[in-house]
């Protein structure tokens, strides 16, 4: 087993599904040793973990959890594409949209859900440049979405991209 | 002729010019192999294809529209920045923002209408990343704003960029 | 001395220190031969320049001045990175978040701030792309946020990063 879903098991976590994309596009793909991901959100078992502004709806607690779970379908997003998450040599970035209400301003503690399953899962490697921003409106009223941009390693990738 | 634009030709669509710069900065800039685009929008004769805020002053059906108008934008730069469409070998990553009325969540769909016409201009080559999201005000009420990286084949770039 | 932190002093302008990420994250990764940089704001003397939304609570010449402080700011990271400004090869990629109130959408003319600083400091290697766009709610009630791309010529990277 990779060193890094030995990690995630140790953790008690399991990886889903990776995510479909909602419109025509893809959730990655490749350029040189880069890897872009599409935005995505916190789908979890066929459905969302919340839904809303954050600020009112959704509570920071409830915002940081699916921040937490939209960064577990990235990573099923990356073992789809590499096909072994030890081929990740860096999380270059990550931006973070918080569905917000108003005078919402506590963006970053929410991002911080995602950043941190990064650098509970990848160490050193999963350290990150971000920007976190409050938008007014989201697909499907999700409270967060997240994209990223990660440096992979040499091999082969997989589908489906 | 270039393959791609006798797929343009084929379509009954010719390029635009390419757009100028509304501040202190260029449409284009290369880095390496990729070609990071500014965001760009519905420009037409001289004017905008529509204006305002989309789910009450332009609707869905128009803000695709508006989104498929930015995309020919968007490929003139590239037509400026390359001179020559066919080397574009991918589109790697689109990001939309959507002037999005209070409660209107339907982004994915209105940046179809530029996902939609990369996929039909360059095929397997068209198929990108993506991340769409609500805001609440964009330069001079523009309905949409899109922006993208594109991956190149080798050969001079030209200008203006 | 280096040409442009010369260039910085003949325009009267010292660099501050670099800023501290305030969440799980860091200011800089390189990747090849990009460096990714995080959103930051208008930081100074330990304070903000400026706080709120532009159009109401901050005027647009206020806000161009945060963009300003924000690229000195930004100035700063790319000091600790490369140990050396002269290494910049091209700003790449200037993303420009303006807290904007209902109605405000003069996005640009705040960015430019930024951009013109760019242009004066490091010449046709500052000229970029760029995106800018009104978000309803920034962390901390920041008025400006902006994020870049750089690319770089070789040399050993310093820290912190």
């Amino acid at each position: 087993m990779s060193v890094v879903e030995a990690r995630l098991s140790e953790m008690g976590l399991t990886l889903p599904d990776a995510p479909v994309p909602v419109g025509a596009y893809t959730t990655w793909v490749a350029a040189g040793d880069l890897l872009f991901l599409s935005g995505t959100t916190c789908y979890v078992d066929g459905g969302l973990m919340s839904v809303g502004k954050v600020g009112s709806e959704v509570s920071l607690d409830e915002a940081r959890q699916a921040a937490r779970q939209t960064a577990l379908n990235l990573l099923a997003v990356l073992r789809q594409a590499l096909g072994d998450l030890d081929r990740v040599a860096r999380v270059v970035k990550v931006n973070g949209y918080v569905n917000s209400a108003a005078g919402f301003d506590r963006q970053p503690e929410v991002i911080n859900g995602a950043s941190e399953l990064f650098l509970a899962v990848f160490g050193d490697r999963g350290v990150h440049a971000r920007t976190s921003i409050g938008v007014s409106e989201l697909p499907g009223r999700i409270p967060v979405e997240i994209e990223m941009v990660v440096q992979v390693r040499p091999g082969p990738n997989a589908g489906p991209g």
